[in-house]
């Protein structure tokens, strides 16, 4: 409500800009997306930059919120600010004061209407699974490393299986409180590179539920080790049931590719 | 004298084992190679994780001493127990103790006579300077970031003149005790990775001054710039003086690649 209040106010100041951002960062030593009291997160550590650049606190919406751990190549999102300093210089600014765990990838003046999150269409995720038998210093916070055999194929059989419109309550954190638990999933699928021993799992949907990328990819690694067969997914999609599908996958091998609008 | 004695005594009693190891290690988080009371180093924690596992306080000799921050893709190290501990079996140990930041890729039984460091007959570095505008959240620990144009071509003309039989002075750190400075360098070449706006300068030699690489690096950075002429590299060399040289890079880009016996 008041972030409405907010956003209404601004919309009817001539002076207000409304800036969209498109940023990187390493999940690994934030809490998260979303501002909490006493922690580090992209959200809180970002707000601040603002402030202390343009001495406005403004209202940071991002095109969802990825949870402690969670990486991202592309999220965006906007805020408004009274503030006229060039957005390049903006950028700039911001890109000193941030730690390099976080980088400004693009920084640009939006429509006033324009907003990160209802406006988002389509998201793109991946996450990366590592099967070699050590994982490299330079690659264990970006990879879930799994140092054991896992049955590509059926994984890749079971990840077209969710594609389309579903309820995704099965994969679905069961404490989420959300309208509705319907989305459309419009690509799922694996990729292996041999060379590196890497497996990545690619998702594209029109919007994702609280924990759904990982708990889809808890899942498909069941499948992968033989534990449950190809053909149950459709069971665990109609049962609608969080402790029917796979365990959570950690968050580390996630990342946020792109978010579409 | 104490280490000699060690070995020694090790090297007369016919239950011992010199045990050859090849590491991996991001060193941002290490105070470097060597053991220094109260400090994190790669040595030491290393020392640690196999006197946790076999009960020995173990000389670890490594190929070298790598400098606070500067990484290792194949780092070789080794040392004498009397455990009988499988080494596939202390290698799965050592990984499962030590931290995600350093690795055990290669566990063997050595000869006796076998020694990391005197025996080293030539040895890999790689320098990588990333040249784009931003650094990459997933990128920053690995590469000395310069974001302003370099002359890539002067650059490696100016690598070309340390190959061969040189006094080095001039590139090593002017409080270093050793014998002599003269060393031979094998190879010494940029590669441009334009995709990635990535420069690498590779330089092999049959062993390296404290410094060397990193000050070789900041005086081709200088050429880059324009600063400093390619022909004034030789005057540079035949003045032995490490004032005439440009400074030192920073430790964050450099990579101990392989170490050859």
């Amino acid at each position: 409500m008041r972030e409405n209040q907010q956003l209404l106010s601004h919309q009817h100041d001539d002076r207000v800009r409304n800036v969209k951002l498109v940023l990187q960062y390493d999940g690994t030593d934030f809490h998260g997306w979303q501002i909490q009291p006493g922690l580090a997160t992209i959200q809180g550590t970002l707000t601040r930059a603002i402030f202390r650049i343009t001495g406005e606190s403004a209202q940071v919406h991002g095109s969802g919120r990825t949870d402690a751990g969670v990486h991202a190549l592309a999220q965006v999102c906007n805020f408004c600010i009274g503030s006229t300093i060039p957005l390049v210089n903006l950028q700039k600014a911001l890109n000193s004061l941030l730690p390099p765990s976080i980088r400004i990838l693009q920084a640009e003046e939006a429509s006033r209407a324009f907003h990160a999150r209802r406006d988002a269409v389509q998201k793109h995720y991946c996450y990366r699974i590592l099967t070699s038998k050590w994982c490299s210093p330079f690659d264990y916070r970006f990879v879930f490393h799994h140092p054991k055999p896992l049955d590509f194929l059926a994984m890749s059989e079971a990840a077209i299986r969710v594609v389309g419109e579903h309820d995704f309550s099965s994969f679905c954190d069961s404490s989420a409180q959300v309208e509705s638990r319907v989305r459309c999933v419009a690509s799922s699928f694996f990729v292996f590179d041999s060379k590196r021993d890497l497996i990545e799992y690619n998702v594209c949907a029109n919007g994702f539920l609280h924990h759904m990328v990982r708990n889809f990819v808890g899942t498909f690694l069941e499948v992968g080790r033989g534990r449950v067969a190809v053909s149950t997914i459709e069971a665990i999609l109609n049962a609608k049931d969080r402790s029917i599908a796979g365990p959570t996958a950690p968050a580390k091998g996630l990342f946020l590719v792109s978010v579409s609008y």
